[in-house]
């Protein structure tokens, strides 16, 4: 039961981007500083994208060139393209990840390519990266459910994985994007994917939407996953209703990992003060399913004999 | 995978029981009858105990008296000792819950008795039901921790599975009274207690303290259970943070299992209408994890074509 399960934070880039509230550079530091403080070591950083298209993104250069020191932190910026990959590398970027939506709809919808046209992007991003010495993740979003043609088979995911696994992506991150993954499915998809790369380089990557993320996670580490996406307090939901309908919160997630034995090498009582300093730079109201009690047990550790004064 | 899941509604005792606001014996059947009408089959209708102690069980009685045609659905009274057994008996009760908390200091501190005299009670009491074709269900409360003793070691969870079991018990219900378990608990502790009683007369009853009530009931039902505990709208709560501390909302439980497959009679999507109900009984803002997305679907459902006009 000693295993290590990585926690990859998203919340710098994928919880930021959602919000209306932009972040100076200085406050984006701020926040993955407070972040690696207390054990995070995979980390979304930013993305490479037009600051016209995603102003929440815009300085991400600036944001790589002052990142805390490296040497024991994966930084990954998101690429839309091989324009980003380009800016990314220019940056320092020495991890990328590219996304892959995995239905035709999604694509035509989302980006205005074709689903073949995306992967070939993708592919292409991946193998410079391999000549580079550059680690390319590869998302396949929508894994589970797409909003325009709904379930999604698992053999499709599979096919793509093949593809981004055959073409050299340093890790596999499969996406519930609409959080409408449940345990069964999570675990048929798994299935699946593990026939064409082993588990050990798969991630995932799910949403509270339904109210099901730990237990898809549950379901996933079971099968043998060992990483996970998750957002310092939910960020990245519904302004209006904080954790309900967007990332799994990094809390939730480190409590349960941790409570079951597992090494994340995160003590889940120090995030309580990261939600707060986050909360103080959005100036949104954040929190995970488990915040309420977390935050009970961080005040009773903390006004504990010799800290009173 | 077209397996039952049974779902045991506790929301008209478990949950009214911990609000501030006293239902009357109509509002409290009115509730029973919603629920019944979305196809609940397992409820908890309310307790035989002193009104002075609980005011909101008050008139239990005359509940029982009143409910609902009962061909189809198991309806439970709590008792809490012999006396109980025969209110709960005059008043037409076929299903009655005992509750045997497995450490010293929670009876100590609960209910002014040992461990060791509230087992002799329950046994006496399970006995005196297979006398009368009474079914009785033993609750293990505090089966994971103790708020006084901590963690409790998964043999005396099974020890006491075999004392109620031996006695005739019509269930046995694990119940983690404050929210502590975690999966890999749950599995240790259904493995010990399936050595003493079949799987199949084993229900779960988890809260949501630590958003891991989903995860936990994903646990069990992997291992074999088939029934658990929830609460409408996770009524039982904190009043202050609706379903963040209290019961699993039935709402959340029922969405995940009809996800995954499991029958449980019930749609998801018209507990929504209940919820609603029961906070205008109530007074109480309530709903669960999944609750948000559920609104979403049920307002789309019904406000489709041939719905509008």
């Amino acid at each position: 039961m000693a295993d290590t399960v990585r926690i990859n934070e998203v919340g710098p880039r994928d919880g930021l981007q959602s919000q209306g509230k932009t972040l100076s550079v200085e406050d984006r530091l701020a926040m993955i500083g407070h972040l690696v403080g207390v054990g995070i070591r995979n980390l979304e950083a930013g993305s490479f994208v037009s600051p016209k298209a995603v102003p929440q993104m815009a300085g991400t250069d600036r944001v790589f060139a002052a990142l805390p020191s490296s040497d024991s932190v994966r930084y990954a910026g998101l690429i839309p393209n091989m324009k980003g990959y380009e800016l990314a590398l220019a940056a320092g970027a020495r991890v990328m990840n590219v996304v892959l939506s995995v239905t035709e709809t999604m694509n035509q919808k989302n980006i205005r390519m074709s689903l073949d046209q995306t992967a070939q992007v993708c592919e292409a991003i991946v193998r410079r990266g391999c000549d580079d010495g550059v680690e390319v993740q590869a998302y396949l979003a929508v894994a589970f459910e797409c909003p325009f043609e709904g379930r999604v088979a698992p053999s499709v995911v599979r096919q793509f994985a093949e593809h981004m696994q055959a073409a050299g992506a340093a890790k596999i991150i499969i996406a519930d994007t609409i959080g409408a993954a449940n345990p069964a499915q999570v675990r048929q998809v798994l299935q699946e994917v593990s026939r064409v790369a082993p588990l050990e380089k798969v991630s995932c990557h799910f949403h509270d939407t339904r109210g099901m993320a730990l237990a898809n996670i549950l379901a996933s580490v079971d099968c043998g996953v060992r990483e996970f996406d998750s957002s310092i307090g939910g960020l990245g939901g519904c302004p209006f209703s904080p954790g309900a309908t967007g990332n799994v919160a990094t809390e939730d997630v480190v409590l349960m990992l941790d409570s079951m034995g597992y090494q994340t090498g995160i003590d889940p009582l120090e995030l309580v003060p990261v939600v707060r300093e986050v909360e103080a730079l959005t100036g949104m109201s954040l929190g995970g399913k488990s915040f309420r009690w977390l935050t009970q047990q961080w005040e009773k550790r903390n006004e504990g004999p010799g800290h009173g004064g």
